[in-house]
């Protein structure tokens, strides 16, 4: 029998999403529910290293739940590694009395837990945080929706320039290995094409549909393309490409970047994170340990860690057949 | 066997919802796809008593994904409701050579739907759109995720005011007959209290619940209120009776409104709305009526409308624990 | 003259409003950069009373820019009203060695102020802070542009809902003495007619107007009225006396309240703030009191802080024009 | 004495701004004001020599007061630089009876009228429509203000990220010739160090300002640079440049292109639209020609096309200087 917890600690690790803050302030506030102390660990595995810890009370977490960030900030550390790395971060833990851990972040972040797990035998739990929505045991990640209505409201505003001047505009984002933003947003904006990572439409495919997009009498198209398109060149010399081989198409090309990742999350991303929270530290005082939370259908489960960071979320490819039909 | 479908009406009806645009189109478009022709019914029932009939196709519904409310206008028909009234409706059908009809809507317009091909065999398909997502049969109503974010971000304004002052908000949003709304905008926007039609948790227990808070230390606090909640006190009588009970607070009130039912949608509703707007048609394609197209986990499927009118889709209990940790 | 002054109060009075954060911000690193103290005092003149005072740093005011409402809370103290209070404030500050102050806030503000100066010689300078813009001085005060903004915003999204049901909607805005919200929001959301304090147009004008709407075919619309309006009935009764006088129309009613208070500040508000914050200090430093800084065409000043006080800033009665046209 | 103008011709022309609909709005409804006919002419000059022309009623701009882009779209002509081009377009207006012209847009567009009115005598006046504030005679240009507010938006979500992992940003925004958005919207959010086409700051200049930065504390920066900066490097060489001679800075760029020029416009830029649409139509009633519109302190005046044309507004050195002490 496992035995009990009695002070938590909670990091976030990786790229940042939008949630983060909101699923740190649901792990203070159970924590604190349930009389256990919470610990913030800074910068991720790094601070867990160097000991940069803070106590966290439930007033430590007041008038976050809407800011995008992480206050613990975040870092990718190396020398975690290392075991050497690793032995002087449980050390750290240890000496502060945390007897169990809250890893909110993505695969990598997962991974460096797992690790953590087999060599000292800590219990830890997952919290998926990454707006690119590709961990396996999940329907959502935390931020995936605050990033699409960024995405879709950076488009609104470049389709009022594409349709008053007709042009075509080429939008990338986020994703280098997995088109879920591309897909989602492509279709909420109104994309007349999406290129992913998943599927290689071919260059002919694009040129074929951007000149049905012109005898259908459209005036202006968005062609939506996620960082890791398999379509083998990069969005300007694509740019390049269709203005070779379309010559009646101006086109202009936007690469979103990192504003994806900001942002007040939205209400989906704030009540998901807060449910995500309390399971992850209600589970490890139940004595489970190595697992990621997540959403199934309406329900929050469990996933071992080892089967999240081994499977990916394929993309629906429904939605693919639903952007087409959209884009008619 | 069904006869082919040659051309297929679509309306908006009742309470206009974010996301009936991007569901107009969807079946505008499907249709389009598949070769057949569709037709615009303005003002729900009651144009389709008048005739006030508009042929659409793919070019008409151009930028219009991402705009709130509906461009075949909505209203309540009382004529719809009486035998004369869907007499007439159906004549007009059949001089428009209308042979399928999709009502994007909610509970009542699905009553009307569902009496309608009762009496005259006409296939019928509902998508539904309200803000409440109180319809059985899918676990979002288009319109929802958008208001939930509405209601967050004013809350998130009221908030910076409320806790430059030190002082207590009652923020009423829509909900008569549902909580769903104020429970995961409650949960969103960091709410203290929040009270919902389905829970009475009584007077004391909300005095109680502000005394505790003013007790750990927090200075300002928001208390999110259904509009139809059970506590038998509007929010305006509410907030005399806490000053009287507690009287080191200071309430403010803030009704939302209707602003919750306009605005442009979230990625959310509209991709929803683009893969209920297919699903609508085809399935109307494939024969099949009198049935509601709905989100079941990450999958669209079909509740019979005579299932999706008789029942409710419940609140998340679990929510109201989450609400109540969240609030320590 | 003037001794050298050393270390600097900042405080913020009255009702909150966007851009005071940015205030702040701009006071506290102006002093920094002059290599002068700078001492955060807590909830207005209440806490100069109580001595409620943090030392504050250039770092204290990072990532604040950007936030609504004010890291300084604000109150209304009836204490400082009185000559034992004001004695008490005094004390305090000189025990803590301030030799300056900047209020920011309004009206209200402004007489504690000035009284404070009279009786004690102590050197101050003001801010406009506040939505309403109805300081004489300055053609914006901090926050009425951020208002405007927040106002719009909503209606774009009631208007979006009024127009899908045909419906005339009555929204109440702030302005219990000034009808600067009122009559710029209207005009920017395209209002059908604007009530306003500094002006009765009388309930006749309002029926007609009303009816030549309905006439010239507008199928819904807009009226903005101000807190203050001088037409005799409360918003709810004039929804009444409408519906009773012009049964065709459908009114429904939304009260925006304190929203109009909150959110991030717009990028005008900003600027504003900081070049406020910038001037307030080095006035201080040049040895001058008794002044409000403002915006008078591109170019930050002075005015007298007894003019600001007795003096208001009239409404442009071209704007009266300008949206008479624009309802056409 | 100039004859009695009955026609108006109007049309947007060169970048689209935000604001430019709700122009177009109030020069159709001023002309209905005043019992005068309004044309709508599409894709600027060169829809005036292709004679694509609409006749306009006040119910034709319904609803896009709050809209981005034109609805009369908006191209650059190279024919209308030639005297045959020009030619044709004067036959098209006097055919179909226009015998005023309001042109909304930037110094090309003026260039165009003022060329076209020194050959025919042709009545015209100018609005000024662009995001870069850089015309002048009009302290605010249409489209400025809301661009201010899409540039801060943005740089929120990046600050969040940059401040989760410590990290600097370069944020390349509009202006090539002009530094009014970068110099207003780096103070708006709270920039570093602000470069601009007006001033070179030298490559030495940033890297001190950025040691400093680092010494002060400050974890993350955010610079801001405007296309055109004098600096002699792009934004991805500067980044380069920042990394070789600061190895302890982790550089992100982000460019943030066309989003910059759409969206639904400010308050200010739709209030500033409405005086200006009002005072162009009336001043052509007034016999009056070859002027453009634009706002003097808070109020609308003319300036000679000429003038507006041969000058440009100077940034506000106030500016540079406010910028580098919020920077401390």
């Amino acid at each position: 029998m496992s035995k009990t917890i009695k002070k938590i600690g909670v990091l976030t690790s990786g790229g940042d999403s939008p949630g983060m803050n909101a699923a740190i302030r649901a792990v203070v506030r159970t924590c604190a529910y349930h009389h256990i102390e919470c610990i913030g660990i800074y910068r991720g595995y790094q601070g867990m290293i160097e000991g940069d810890f803070k106590e966290m009370g439930p007033r430590s977490v007041n008038n976050i739940v809407n800011k995008g960030g992480t206050i613990l900030k975040s870092a990718r550390s190396k020398e975690f590694m290392t075991p050497e790395g690793r032995k002087k971060a449980h050390q750290n833990l240890i000496t502060a009395g945390i007897d169990g851990l809250v890893v909110i972040g993505g695969d990598g972040s997962f991974t460096g837990a797992e690790v953590f797990n087999s060599e000292y035998g800590f219990p830890v739990m997952g919290i998926p945080g990454t707006i690119d929505n590709d961990i396996y045991g999940t329907s959502f990640t935390l931020g995936y929706d605050t990033a699409l209505n960024t995405v879709i409201e950076v488009i609104d505003k470049i389709r009022d320039t594409a349709s008053s001047h007709n042009r075509l505009f080429f939008v990338e984002v986020m994703g280098r290995d997995a088109g879920h933003i591309a897909l989602n947003a492509g279709i909420g904006a109104g994309a007349e094409e999406i290129l992913i990572p998943e599927e290689n439409l071919g260059l002919e495919r694009l040129l074929d549909s951007l000149k049905k997009s012109k005898a259908s009498g459209k005036s202006s198209s968005i062609v939506v393309i996620a960082e890791g398109d398999k379509i083998g060149k990069n969005v300007f010399e694509l740019k390049d490409y269709v203005e070779a081989n379309l010559p009646e198409y101006d086109v202009r090309v936007s690469v979103l970047g990192h504003m994806q990742r900001g942002g007040s999350p939205s209400c989906f991303d704030r009540v998901l994170a807060s449910r995500l929270g309390v399971k992850a530290v209600e589970s490890l005082l139940e004595g489970k340990s190595n697992y990621m939370v997540g959403l199934s259908g309406d329900k929050i489960n469990l996933t071992p860690l080892e089967h999240a960071i081994k499977n990916h979320t394929e993309i629906d490819r429904e939605l693919l057949r639903v952007s087409e039909i959209m884009s008619t």
